[in-house]
């Protein structure tokens, strides 16, 4: 077990060692195991596979957020994207491309949450 | 008008060279212009533009259409990835990935998407 | 209660009168509270009110259905939509409308269920 | 027409005593049918049956709300669900389980809110 | 081009006089031509075709919004069915019969971003 | 990971015995570690817990998959539900109940689909 969940903190701490921390902190007095599970299923199990490399894996979930609406989970993988070597501009290319298939609404709220991510981080404007 | 119609077609030759006529002979009759739109909009105005390449953006089309559900489509843009150069294994991956941002239930009928996509063009089994 | 029903059905037959009993057959072995419910929520509360004409209702009522994806009860509001006085090519351009805030995939799903109901009752080709 | 009412106010009175007229103050200037529909449709016509009892109901509700994404009702629920007798764990293990079905974003949103109810009601931490 | 866009802009100008620079302002350091796309594509392409009339179009788009829970377009929505002469309440009535298609919590949470525009606009109560 | 894996072989037998194989049959070609985690996450993770009995823990799964909409996972948990104790009448009650959070459309999508395994076992007509 302790293989599982070393394994995927190895990844977060690529992608997210900022804010590794929080996930945990949020829920250990009311579900730790949920925190566990994050570590252990995507990231230990998934993202540690070579088969696609991790740029494309974080574009690929900024896509899938941005389909789902799931805007905090959102800031969070547009900042693993940039960690893991995406620049702005292909971050914002890939949310603008959600429009053709999810609509403006969604593709909108997306936009700003890569703003709010964006300005936090010094990196607007965003140019190619 | 007749060059944005132009630039698209020209992208949906490289992506879906097999079924470029399908959605104009499936609307010609009710709604010719939502098959423009198709054309004019996502593949002229976004798939044009170098700051992503084709590969990666079927790929985060695939991860949308998995989390939207949006079974036909996908198959259509499997179909893409397949075109620009995507290994079946790759697009296999991505589709798993999804599994911890949209749950089981969309990921397996995914997959069976893409098994019947991979079956047909005689790709099984799929091996890394 | 009565009552409730009855004011109800006085409108499916305007709305639906070809298809009124199929919810009662299919459920009346399983879960008849539930025919029944639809009678007397939707159709009795809320489609007898005048505040907003049965044409107005039935066009919102597909752009529900064409944004949830729910295509069995939108081919059959379609058909409410014929019934209650719209015209084929107002039923396809609000359809149309909902690729703004839907994304293509939706879309075009709900524009195909369209068809097959505009040629079951031999409408295509649909023109303004 | 009262007799419904009141049948949906006496489970509202068990379920959600505390907030019991939130509903109709936020919508009497506005929709006021809207607040009589909530209590005279799922309160009165099926919390009322016996088939199935509260605390189960409750547990059913938690999780559709989680898959459904919607926090504010969500929230509503899990106090009628502790009103009725579910132990927090037993509301925080609901939670975890619809993790298998829609992914961890949504499944974190709820959690998130599960803890926030808990926290005003001096819950935390939650164990078995 | 320009004409595209001037033609979009003139339906905005009608539906969204007072917001009409506000999505240029939001995206011009991160996404301008996503701007260009909510004005050259719904707005004129499809907001201009006088096959159904604004009014039914914005009562449409209120029912789509209120069905994908999109709040701030909703609301920007709510304005542009007011600006084109829809009375309060038939936007009203319109969200109130999602709640046929979509449930009560996502009704709800739509009547309360409407109650809030209202309440803007010193449109409260709301009678026939 | 051996004993992760056969723990949850244990919960499926209890759950799903007659089709414990499909799933494995279905992407042994193509992804057999997506059958894998379905077995190890949810199965040997949360099921295995004895917080919350199997017949709450499958109701409140067919009331997320009514919510969700994923038609053939519902079946398959419909099937689990009778297997771990649950009545027909039961689960007909809670997919009645999801109307009120999720509007009819789904709601009688999914009731046709309990029919259609009910019918298969031979439970119809469902009574009390």
């Amino acid at each position: 077990m302790e293989d599982r969940f070393e394994k995927g903190m190895s990844i977060l701490k690529i992608t997210n060692p900022d804010n590794i921390e929080s996930i945990f902190t949020e829920f250990e007095d009311i579900a730790p195991d949920l925190a566990r599970f994050v570590v252990e299923f995507p990231y230990s199990e998934i993202y540690t596979r070579d088969t696609v490399d991790l740029k494309t894996r974080e574009l690929c979930t900024v896509a899938s957020l941005t389909t789902l609406g799931a805007i905090p989970e959102l800031k969070s993988h547009i900042e693993g994207a940039l960690n893991v070597g995406c620049r702005p501009t292909e971050i914002v290319e890939i949310i603008m491309q959600m429009s053709a298939y999810i609509g403006f609404p969604r593709t909108i709220e997306a936009m700003s949450a890569a703003k709010e991510v964006f300005k936090q981080k010094d990196l607007l404007p965003v140019n190619d």
